[in-house]
């Protein structure tokens, strides 16, 4: 009887962080395989009890609408009826989770679960319908209960949860998806530091596997003036959309007006114009002083989609006074925060204290969980001949994950 | 018999950060008032027993070359005959600082002493000449080794320690200065670190007051292309000097040769492209790929020297990598580290782990040398009408500094 296990993300559940807790290959774009053995087809079996986030596109066949996989395999069927990985139960939005809980005699998520909550990554907090898509602490709040209270299944348990959505609202520099992302995980945060206050003998880390966007509270947009040193969080406050959805909404607008060939060019520019004024830049983005310049830029039907989303990004967060120097990563430290409740344990936390380098978290976990990390890697090395046959164009090497692959995120 | 205290700084000694830790003003830049209050001409008398760094252009009348002060009053005069203010030493230059040591009985620094080494700031670590100036750490070793071999002046020590052109070199978005100036810095703390361990007791903190530049490791110089993840230190490390020290020389090359109207406007470009290419940009920064628009630019002598330093910034920070959002301060959190060496005193530095506020760095400082501040500010608060007359164009608000500016840096 084995320690329960969960993972809790908004990305899908086939992403980069995910994988590294649920699955060994050679590289994070095979995702196909990922779902393959997140369900449990691998010589481990299946290793999570609870997995909740997006990415139902890789666990539908490719002959299926939605559908991202590049074999037609139906892992949806799988996790329903293949008794011999044991999943019990599969919710794929929150009216199903809801019902769930409320359903089963403890009034918690019965183990093990599945939740797909959407095709691709979950949306950004401030883009979620409720009615579809859990929150992040919502998520968190329900699998600490079920991890607890199904505590007759296991002994103990470890959680992943991941506010997978911060890295990529960074990605996209735009300051508001990731403000509300962040509150979000702070929410998060404050979930389960009262479930440790109320349940002695639990252990938090909460970090970051890089910064993104290289952001910073303040920028230089005139270099003729000298910098103010400020920023204008009402700016921030003012905003409804991420830039990401304000663009698909721009792309769609464009797709399906342009051939309507019935108005000309001329009336073409208005229309547009005015979708961008009110739909794009007023009520999604908050902004009201629009430069002739800005309307004209988003009404080109042209435009590069990323070219719209970084214009979008740039737009908001120069009225804010928000600086970003990449739409990559880069090398700025980033916080550690570690807390137990553990009686008379205020050593354990004495390995994470000062400045760390990110392999030592995986380290750390697995030394506080007395996990034999190195049996694990043997037996999947030994057999990967067997097993590990890939799916999409990613060569395999043989070799499975080593410990540092196992923490990268 | 009070306490000992020394200042060592690399900016000049009548910068913000000394001048919070040695006198009271209202305003950062009323620094002729903050030279007098710092040789002892003020209610508490002379305050500082070690004071270690540049700016010496506010000691000297306005009557002499090199002075900055508005008035002509000669606080160099002051410092070495004024018996009242009590300072026995004054030293100019890196020759009568090792020559003082070397013919003092001790072979350490005499106290009280003033050393003002530059009329100016002192130069950037990758720009000084040892002929003329110390290094930070040098300064620190010698201020340490003087605080405690006269402990028979005083009861313990405090001594401040700025590297203070980090930030200055943020400002100029110049990686090469910044960087040698933070390896001194790094120096400077070993050297403590070091005396710390030799003498129990010691409490040493380090931080700063804010982060400059939103300087990243990483950045993106094409928003077309994915960014990629690395910097090239290589890059910095051929760079022979600062992009300030850069900007004074190639100003001082076009003042110099504008004027000889003997060789027409083209030879006169062509001159200037060449020492551009030579002098600034190969010998100087070490790059050997300049394009032609770079020399262009820089060989046009109407060029303002701001937009010069901005240029020579973004060139080698473009080559390395390395981002930048802003030549202003931003709201970025900054480290705060703390080392003590008290017997069983573990608790000694309780009070500044976590998140802390930058004032409370200050109250720390208070409360562990049991400094009575509030009877110092009423002091200088009740008797700022009959001693507190600046100099200058501030007026004076008849309010002494509070805790909060004495901790701004």
């Amino acid at each position: 009887m084995g320690m329960l296990t969960g993972m809790v993300v908004t990305s899908r559940v086939t992403h980069a962080t995910p994988a590294a807790f649920s699955a060994h290959v050679v590289h994070r774009d095979m995702e196909d395989d990922i779902a393959v053995q997140q369900i449990g087809d691998y010589p481990l079996g299946r290793q999570v009890d609870l997995m909740l986030g997006g990415g139902r596109c890789f666990f539908l066949p490719n002959t299926t609408d939605g559908s991202c996989r590049g074999d037609d395999r139906d892992l949806i069927q799988d996790i329903k009826k293949n008794k011999q990985y044991g999943w019990k139960h599969l919710v794929q939005n929150r009216a199903e989770f809801k019902k769930l809980i409320k359903e089963n005699d403890d009034k918690v998520l019965p183990l093990p679960i599945v939740g797909l909550f959407h095709t691709d990554h979950m949306n950004f907090e401030i883009d979620r319908d409720p009615k579809v898509e859990p929150s992040l602490s919502e998520m968190a709040y329900e699998a600490l209960r079920s991890l607890k209270e199904n505590r007759g299944l296991g002994q103990g348990f470890f959680l992943m949860i991941e506010g997978s959505r911060i890295d990529m609202a960074a990605h996209d520099n735009d300051p508001v998806a990731h403000l509300h992302d962040i509150l979000e995980y702070h929410k998060t945060v404050k979930v389960v530091r009262e479930f440790i206050k109320k349940n002695p003998g639990t252990v938090l880390i909460s970090t970051s596997d890089h910064e993104t966007g290289g952001f910073t509270l303040g920028m230089q947009s005139d270099p003729n003036t000298y910098p103010e040193y400020l920023w204008r969080p009402e700016v921030i406050d003012r905003a409804n959309a991420s830039t990401e959805m304000l663009t698909q909404n721009l792309i769609a607008f464009h797709i399906a007006n342009r051939p309507s060939a019935d108005w000309g060019q001329e009336s073409y520019h208005q229309r547009a114009a005015q979708f961008v004024r009110k739909e794009i830049l007023k009520e999604g983005l908050g902004i009201t002083d629009a430069t002739n310049e800005e309307i004209k830029f988003l009404s080109n039907p042209d435009i590069v989609p990323n070219d719209m989303l970084r214009f979008l990004g740039l737009a908001i967060s120069r009225r804010a006074n928000l600086g970003w120097t990449t739409m990559g990563h880069t090398g700025v430290d980033v916080n550690l925060y570690a807390e137990s409740s553990v009686e008379n344990g205020h050593w354990i936390l004495d390995r994470l204290k000062g400045n760390r380098e990110n392999t030592e978290i995986g380290d750390y976990m697995a030394w506080y969980l007395d996990l034999d990390l190195e049996s694990i890697t043997e037996k999947l090395v030994k057999t990967a001949d067997k097993w590990f046959k890939p799916k999409n164009a990613f060569a395999a090497s043989g070799r499975a994950a080593s410990q540092h692959e196992m923490t990268g995120h």
